[in-house]
């Protein structure tokens, strides 16, 4: 979900507001209209109201307290020592960590939401250093990784460092096969510098390709040529395109890149048939929709895909190929993720491997999603882990998604699950009316996530849900008995 | 097909070329590449390929002279008297009109083609004037008919009037039950004068809209809002939207179009529920793709459609729905040409009634299919007419398109036939390679007609095929025993 630039709401810029609320309004997203998220679109981003009625009767309550009260540890807590432990204890190291989204769960914008305050006050020590791994996974990407951090840090009161944020292109580092060659980029703000941040070392922009070929960009008649262009003859040929975000002036970004597609990355080049498959595509951040302050869901960069993917279709008859789909929900940026934790407890020098991530997130078809289909990727490759050990074969692939096992090579595999937390403090509102037919439901359903990660209503099933991150973090805290400061 | 501002291909600026040509080139169309309009495009722009192996069995040469000499009646000629008949012949009123198509007919971008010119002169008589009705049809949008008028007059050296040219909008002046409705309209150039020409008193703009509400356009990072704006209150409830043609800054026009379909024309509001049959959607121009300088086809509106249409099913779950599509291929677009051509008779003062049509054009997906379609809707009209007289029922619509039969009732129905001729300077250059296997290159074919018009090869098979329209107008008149001046 996309940051927006909004005024304070009332849950965000002064005390936590009561939690709860009547009827069929959300207290806590006063943003998303008078009256919450609605129905339709609460259906749609999600995909799951079918599954709050069964999520809610499972609904997270800290078992030590009253909901208002403050929480104690519970008394069987033996094990976490966690952070600076009572005199004489020894802290045991963390063996889980978290994945925070930012948008909806910590911020709103340009606003923090209180109860990430609260969390952050657990999970830093008495020297303010964080007790557990930690790494913000967000779908945004026209920005920098540092100004990122800069945003959180001002947020949470701690020092966040770039190596703990995700951007939704910041997995595009592993791609090394690609860092060489010549790069179509897409998007606004500061792609070809992300992209070069990120490993690329020849890159061209879309205004690179108009320019050489002016010829190409017709839509808006006020910018077509008065004169006819001497041909481009040493432009480079275009070996691949990095969707990084949403552009400006989606004619021309449509126009160009199909243009590349069907020329083999040759633009000025008319081929005789369609080259199939075309060059490889990278697309970063999937969201269809994302809410800012209107009352109504805005387009995402999901629903710039979605033109580009049928006006490919309708032109060639063929389907638009995705090299690799980056960014929540794919599997590698949960893999990713999973480095940059990894990186973390060795920095800090904690002895432990990590075995157990904990991903914490408002909208049930990016941040639910994808951490349940690592969840099922972990396990599926634990299992193809042991047969290999057996027969001496190599570990399988995920059946869903791309898969990029071979990066998992590089360190040892201790990740054993990655437990999915909905909060209701962004997209996903759970005060509407669930239907008496959840059937039925199912049925009316509009699926909003990307064509190619089919619906599957056990992976918008969050493991737990709870009000805010506040609660998610006591959750966590009371499932791994660790104790409070 | 839309006109492109062009320098002079070789074939348009000097003596008409030497017709046919060898190998895999046309010579009639050296802007499509130097080899001519490939075969994949040239499959998918005309869905016809396979047909062209047939078509050319029967290409029609003139029958009374060789095909670089001149062209004389032919001997059993006795009937066809029209313009400036001999002294003592009473010329006979004309019982057939011509539909022309205008880019890749007549005019390539700036430049005529010279075969337009001698058509032109065997059209009229001594004094200039027309023997028989003519109306252009373009699908070109973003003009007045006035100056689409004048432009022809100077292209052909004869005086036409804007009562001659349909533009891809015109037939909306039949649609008066939206007339005084408060009409969205969308594209570019001078949409709201447009409007308004063809009787729309209630219009507003995407722009208008955007400027009420200014937190819906937010894909655009520099133009979004930077303080919250007062929310707008007196806008007008729009109640239907009016597709022009294709606009610049696409992702502004399909998030707003979006929403007021979502909203039901007020998008600042938000529903519970998707409003469904949405508000009336009429849309102008379905052309998928256009040839230009470039070598390769460019966007037409119809690629805007297909990212209208998509975009709404997939947020959504349902079918974007047009009132009605106007147009070629459109028989709304057919019937109104029918009408012109009426009026034309009766300002003549041709005491005979049209009974046959002829249209002409270069591009089978839009022109050829639109005549065919508008023929089989002739013979059904006919077929249903006679029923009726003798059961007193009403005239049955036509199952593939949208049926304004009542427009025909106004006048008194006389046409009986609309033949399509294919000529091979625009769009369509038949000299590619045809496959030896009709049906295996059916199966390849790439459908680039409206999403509501399904492929009928029936549809896209001219009923006659020839070199330019000069050749056409000569196949017109020795089927019509129509004596040249």
């Amino acid at each position: 979900m996309l940051g927006a630039v909004v005024p304070p709401p009332p849950h965000t810029s002064g005390p936590t507001p009561p939690r709860g609320g009547g009827g069929g309004q959300c207290s806590s997203c006063p943003l998303i209209g008078g009256d919450g998220l609605r129905s339709w679109w609460r259906m749609a981003l999600g995909c799951c109201l079918c599954r709050a009625g069964k999520a809610a009767l499972r609904r997270w309550r800290p078992s030590g307290a009253s909901r208002a009260g403050t929480w104690a540890p519970p008394a069987s807590s033996q094990r976490g020592l966690g952070g600076a432990a009572p005199p004489g204890v020894t802290q045991i190291p963390p063996t889980f960590g978290f994945l925070f989204d930012i948008d909806g769960v910590l911020v709103r914008g340009r606003y923090v939401i209180p109860a990430a305050q609260e969390a952050f006050r657990k999970l830093v020590d008495s020297n303010g250093q964080l007790r557990v791994p930690v790494v913000f996974v967000t779908n945004a990407g026209n920005c920098f990784r540092q100004a990122k951090a800069q945003e959180l840090s001002d947020a949470l009161g701690l020092e966040v460092s770039p190596e703990q944020v995700i951007l939704s292109h910041s997995p595009l580092r592993l791609f090394r096969q690609f860092h060489e060659k010549c790069m179509l980029v897409c998007g606004q703000g500061p792609v070809e510098e992300n992209a070069r941040n990120v490993g690329f070392q020849n890159v061209v922009t879309i205004q690179d390709v108009r320019k050489a070929f002016p010829l190409l960009d017709m839509v808006d008649q006020s910018r077509r040529p008065k004169e006819l262009p001497p041909p481009t003859t040493d432009f480079p040929t275009i070996e691949g395109v990095i969707l990084f975000g949403e552009p400006v002036r989606w004619e021309t970004n449509l126009q160009l890149i199909i243009d590349v597609l069907l020329s083999n990355g040759n633009p000025g080049a008319e081929l005789a048939d369609v080259p199939y498959p075309h060059i490889p595509v990278l697309a970063c951040n999937m969201d269809l929709l994302w809410m800012a302050e209107a009352k109504m869901p805005r387009f995402g960069h999901g629903t710039f895909l979605v033109c580009l993917e049928n006006i490919y279709k309708k032109v060639t008859g063929r389907e638009l190929k995705y090299e690799a789909l980056i960014g929540k929900p794919s599997i590698v940026t949960y893999q990713y993720a999973e480095y940059l934790i990894k990186q973390q407890v060795e920095r800090q020098g904690w002895p432990s491997p990590i075995c157990r991530l904990y991903a914490v997130g408002d909208n049930p078809m990016s941040d639910i999603y994808g951490a349940n289909l690592y969840n099922r990727y972990l396990q599926a490759a634990c299992q193809a882990h042991a047969k290999a050990e057996v027969k001496g074969s190599v570990v399988t692939t995920n059946p869903q998604s791309e898969d990029r096992s071979e990066l998992r090579k590089d360190w040892n595999v201790s990740l054993e699950s990655c437990k999915s937390i909905l909060v209701c403090t962004g997209v996903y509102n759970h005060h509407g009316d669930v239907p008496t037919d959840p059937h039925e439901s199912v049925l009316e359903t509009v699926f909003h996530g990307h064509r190619d990660f089919c619906f599957d209503p056990g992976l918008v099933e969050a493991s737990y849900m709870v009000q805010d991150v506040n609660e998610a973090v006591e959750l966590v805290f009371e499932k791994e008995n660790w104790i409070q400061e």
